[in-house]
């Protein structure tokens, strides 16, 4: 179902946002569900995976992990493992260059590569249990774990920890001699696990609570959550003797990659190639390197291709879960339902290393509410566990948990129905997000509108234990760089490039720009992504950012393509430039009028092929919203939630291929709602994590979820010329705070710790 | 050692060509000889060729071939060979769609696309040795080689003809029931073994003899000479179920892969992708498809990737050979050395289908002479041979034979030196060809000084049996379709992506001219050849067209990033964009200055990464002229010739990479000293080639040859920047006339047949 939303205002259209017209214009190709470009490879398993990938002469490459979640590396021998016939080659942190000589930060959510080099392989300690202390290559994968087990590693154990309040304890176990705080406002001289202090304002937070009538204050613990990527980390190096350097891998970023590997293995960008292979999940977690680096080195050593791939537990040990969290929320309203002041105090965990997500946490906390006066802090705090990656979204997921959480609080102590309450103080065109900036046309309130307007909202849920809730949820669609190519066929179809790696259908969505920009049919552009070397930079597939950014470059490359058509068109009909007029992919001068397919035919053979080219960076942020629905039953005797019923309201923009993003609100929502009820990161005593395998570490499967159902919204972005905004994030943000609502209602009880697993709930009824 | 040779006049300079620039201009890069891109990938062993492609699942092809030279096909049955365990497909011609519905011509030198489907499958009729009538597909190579021995074809064999002029007999074995004569002037209703009749005539040939005062005819004949490259054709298909086919291959030309793949199984070329590996030789042989179509059909058949690679004997006996020939060639002149007529009658054969190389042969045969009134007739002869293929100046070198040797003789009847006859008589610019071109500025008479000029020539040859030869060779440059696209990396580096396959060094040539186009390093540019959907489209490697016309589409995506760098350099310096200047790479504004690298750098993350293209098509035909000069040793006793010492001689334009260029001159005069000494196909009565192997077939070695010592003479082209003329082709033109000249000179016996091989130089001193 897709709800076309009229537009309100739109001041500041330019040349590349004709909004207005991307409001009332009726598409051809956007909005319509061809099939997918990448089906049949994806069905037929014929796309190439990394595992896919066999290389002649290949090497395989292990790690050596370390048992302990906080140890110093007394010594590492490795002659054993190396006088093993069929060994290669061994490698430890000091056949990497000293990562320390440039520290620089990637931006936002990112590490620094002295820290990115440390995570790679241990310097000096093992800092969480898994973390990758050695590795070795062999002719064969069994070889290598074998000569891996024959690395002899010394260590001293330390005294570990790994819940985010425990390491902020002054008496903590220091993971870092160098570690210290960095922050606004915040100068310490002294170590501590606190990497970052971030602290937003707006208003008078003091005025604010005076006004209120109403005030609740709530804290929230969260567990470590992982990202649940089926396919595991892989990848092959084949580093030759000039230096160049080729990594095959399943990655969200191949530009990201090739710059990662460029700065830890000190080599120019130019000598790096990176061929994105099909990835098999991502969602955020797949943006670092983790064993690209070490199959780099190896290859160098050994001469030869070096492959590696993790088993389940390294990638549950090892790579990037979400953080942790700790949240105290406080929020007061009149009585008449007008939030006054609100103040928010979040600790995430980073993992081993500083740079987790607790910047886009603060930002999001009260991103869908317009609250005059508010204050936010937020800590960046290292802990002994893997390092935080993003996940979907990263950091709003848990904000939204506590806010959503006490909204409905709030709303019910006012006694104004929550939908109303939301409705009252969501934020709209001109509201201040807390961290400054001032939000363009969104579409919160027509989200929550189409919440009150749905089916589902207005159907009765009836029996005892059940109970239904909503929660809204909000994330950015950043900008940054991205190019595309596209050449025309001489039968008028249309190869295109991009360097948009697809990890949930930007061939289609990129694609269908282009198709309807040049007005031809989607299937007659066959989008591909290509490798580092045969496209313009373009950034991380990743906040939300291709459907909208790498869209705009695929639009671009169209105008380029239809202003070389229109020149070749003039000179076939021998007339002037501006003589020829092209509306919906029909060029016409006078009487004559041909397709862009006829005359793209027959201009072939008589002229120069015809490539168009765009490269954007596109410095507007944009703002998409979403809020769910959902009905649940609890059993009184186990504490178990039965989801009776979910749907999943969103603003797409413009919804380019409805399928898709029907998809990315049923995944998200999915992924949200093992976040809420199941998963967790099981550490014990020692910092172990007793539950590294999908037999433990519980995800949702198809028995566990009713159908999805969705809402597709659709208030045009103002900054995109056929007003798409992104979709992947949002819907992994309502469905932890829509639960424990919903829970509340069937229960009475608020739940404020996830996951809300059986034992949780039944303890919590309990306890009630 | 490289001579510059000053323009005499460039009429014509349009923008594209400032060719008198080109000719003072000192390049930074242009010239040089810096590493090649690809070297260390070719060294070490990590090209990736065709072989070394390994696909999860792969199945491996084998092909049923004829042992008749001709034979009528009465049943085939497959049965046996797919009830064997592991087999899982077999094929035949009546698995590919009917060639005949419609027929289109690819143009000179290539056959039909019916032709084509019959070469890749006998239908009806296997038509020489070897012509491929079945195929099947197992799980492994062993397997399928077994199940293609299982099925059995049932023949009634036909008499055969494989001599040129017994296959132009009225009683001749005809080919094809359908062939009949299409050519100029002629038409004839009764089919017959002649593909096509080419007459060109210039002047007036009756007043051309009685003006002169010396007239010399010889007849000349020739064998088939195969291309000898080491990689024999191996290819891989993956035909998914979306229609969407793939194909690996080495190949001259991807996209003419595409094109004959989509017209042979007629599909749209958009469904065809086609990704060139490496190619270990090609010479003109590898353009045509072979084994692809097959590797398809049978992928679809067996939903697995299937792979096909030949045997050097199917090589031999079922791919591209150059023709034989028969020729007679008549030239006349005054006492004083002037040219005042000429006649050749030419007959090549085609192998099996008809379009063979002797449109070509007829441009080429007087190409090096102003030769007022001329005529040449030329025939195109199937017999049952494979099909002939273009290899290095297709059917110039035939025809250099002829014409040269005769030139050599008239000089000596004219008690003229043979050098100053060739110089009196040589075109230069504003001479007509008796095809009708004028040609532009040439330069033949630099590179016939520069012999004169050189110290071979002037160096003494003394002592029995020994004699010193020189003869003229020519090709032409084709123009066709280029695209070029390249990225600015965040380092300065570019990255350029070309569709040309590189068969003799195009990366480094082109790579070469984009960084002489933008100021940076030969070694800043990261060169690559890339697949069908990652370019706009490209035309075959081959025709000596790519240096010239790939590089021009490099000069102008150069320009197009210059372009695109002076509007950034004038935002960075917030002035007008006619205010930047740039110069050998550096942009200025007053008292600033950046290099190229410094302004890239400063240029990264401040927007729109920089992406330049170009896609071009030359619609100028460009001319190369080449002479060379041997030195042999003949052994009375045996006939065998030894060749002393070998200088080659070309007008290269202007040569980008002299060592390359140098190369190709040493890589085309030895297969012209193969094809003159040794090299033939040897046929037995049914046709049967009797030495279908590199024990058999004897292409030189290092021990047959002294080195090629090179003169690269350079005469701009006034129709690129650069002033670039292709080299490839040339050099194997002259070596089979030179030689002949020589061992003239060393024995007394004029040689009229190739190969001059020890039984035929001692049968031919016998007969003396």
């Amino acid at each position: 179902m897709s709800t076309e939303v009229p537009s309100r205002s739109t001041p500041d259209a330019s040349d590349l946002s004709p909004s207005s017209a991307a409001e009332t214009k009726k598409y051809k190709v956007i909005g319509t569900r061809p099939i997918r470009h990448d089906g049949a490879d994806k069905v037929t398993g014929k796309a190439r995976y990394t595992s896919d990938v066999l290389l002649p002469n290949m090497a395989y490459g292990a790690l050596v992990r370390s048992p302990y979640a906080h140890a110093r590396i007394v010594s590492i021998d490795t002659s054993e493992a190396e006088a093993m016939p069929g060994v290669l080659a061994t490698m430890t942190s000091a056949d990497l260059p000293d990562p320390w000589d440039k520290v620089e930060n990637l931006g936002e959510g990112c590490i620094n590569y002295a820290h990115l080099s440390g995570n790679v392989l241990a310097r000096g300690k093992a800092l969480y249990k898994g973390h990758a202390v050695a590795a070795v290559c062999a002719t064969n994968a069994h070889l290598a774990e074998e000569a891996a087990a024959k690395i002899k590693v010394e260590y001293e154990p330390l005294p570990a920890v790994t819940w985010v309040l425990d390491a902020m304890k002054e008496d903590a176990p220091l993971l870092h001699d160098n570690l210290v705080t960095q922050a606004l406002g915040e100068e310490s001289a002294r170590p501590s696990n606190i990497g970052a202090h971030i602290h937003f304002e707006q208003g008078d937070l003091e005025a604010g609570w005076a006004a209120a009538d109403v005030i609740v204050e709530r804290e929230f613990k969260t567990s470590s959550i992982h990202q649940g990527y089926i396919e595991p980390h892989v990848s092959i190096a084949m580093w030759n003797e000039d230096g160049r350097l080729k990594i095959w891998t399943g990655t969200q970023g191949s530009f990201v990659v090739r710059q990662q590997m460029a700065e830890l293995l000190k080599i120019p960008v130019s000598q790096v190639l990176v061929i994105p292979c099909e990835i098999g999940g991502g969602f955020g977690g797949k943006i670092a390197v983790y064993e690209q680096p070490v199959a780099a080195v190896l290859s160098r050593k050994c001469g030869r291709p070096v492959k590696i791939a993790m088993r389940r537990d390294e990638v549950f040990e090892a790579t990037g879960p979400t953080p942790g969290s700790y949240m105290r929320v406080k929020l007061g309203a009149t009585k008449d339902g007008k939030l006054t002041a609100g103040e928010a105090w979040l600790a995430y965990d980073a993992g081993a290393f500083p740079g987790g997500v607790i910047g886009p946490g603060c930002m999001c906390v009260f991103s869908c509410y317009d609250i005059p006066n508010a204050v936010v802090d937020g800590y960046d705090v290292v802990a002994n566990k893997p390092k935080v990656q993003a996940y979907r979204a990263p950091g709003s997921t848990h904000a939204a948990f506590a806010c959503e959480s006490v909204i409905d609080e709030l709303a019910l102590e006012l006694k104004i129905d929550p939908l109303d309450f939301r409705l009252k103080n969501a934020v709209q065109e001109g509201s201040r997000r807390v961290d400054g900036p001032v939000y363009p046309r969104i579409g919160l309130i027509e989200t929550l509108e189409a919440v009150r307007d749905s089916q589902h909202w207005n159907s009765p849920l009836e029996g005892p234990n059940r109970g239904r809730g909503i929660a809204c949820g909000f994330w950015f669609n950043a900008g940054l760089q991205s190019s595309v190519t596209a050449a025309v066929n001489p039968d008028g179809t249309v190869s295109m490039s991009e360097g948009s790696t697809d990890i949930g259908g930007t061939r289609a969505s990129i694609a269908m720009q282009l198709a309807e920009t040049l007005g031809i049919a989607a299937t007659d552009v066959q989008p591909q992504v290509v490798d580092t070397d045969s496209i313009g930079y373009t950034d991380v597939t990743g906040g939300s950012r291709v459907t909208f950014a790498t869209g705009l470059a695929a639009y671009q490359a169209g105008l380029d393509i239809q202003k070389q058509m229109v020149r070749r068109a003039a000179e076939l009909w021998e007339c002037d430039v501006d003589q020829v007029t092209v509306e919906d992919g029909v060029y016409r001068y006078g009487d004559a009028a041909l397709s862009f397919k006829e005359l793209a035919v027959k201009l072939n053979n008589a002229g120069d092929p015809i490539v168009g080219r765009a490269s954007v960076s596109p410095q507007v942020s944009t703002n998409a919203f979403g809020a769910h629905i959902v009905d649940v039953e609890v059993d009184p005797e186990t504490g178990k939630v039965t989801i009776l019923r979910y749907t999943a309201v969103q603003d797409a923009g413009k919804a380019i291929h409805p399928s898709y993003v029907e998809g990315q609100m049923q995944g998200g929502a999915a992924q949200g709602i093992g976040w809420a009820l199941n998963e967790e990161y099981f550490y014990d005593d020692e910092g172990v994590m007793r539950n590294a395998s999908f037999l433990d570490y519980r995800i949702p499967t198809a028995f566990d979820l009713p159908m999805i159902e969705t809402i597709i919204v659709e208030v045009p972005n103002p900054d995109h010329p056929y007003g798409v905004r992104g979709v992947g994030e949002v819907p992994i943000v309502p469905p932890p705070a829509a639960l424990a609502i919903a829970i509340h209602r069937a229960t009475g009880c608020r739940m404020h710790e996830l996951p809300m697993s059986p034992p949780h709930v039944w303890r919590a009824m309990q306890d009630r």
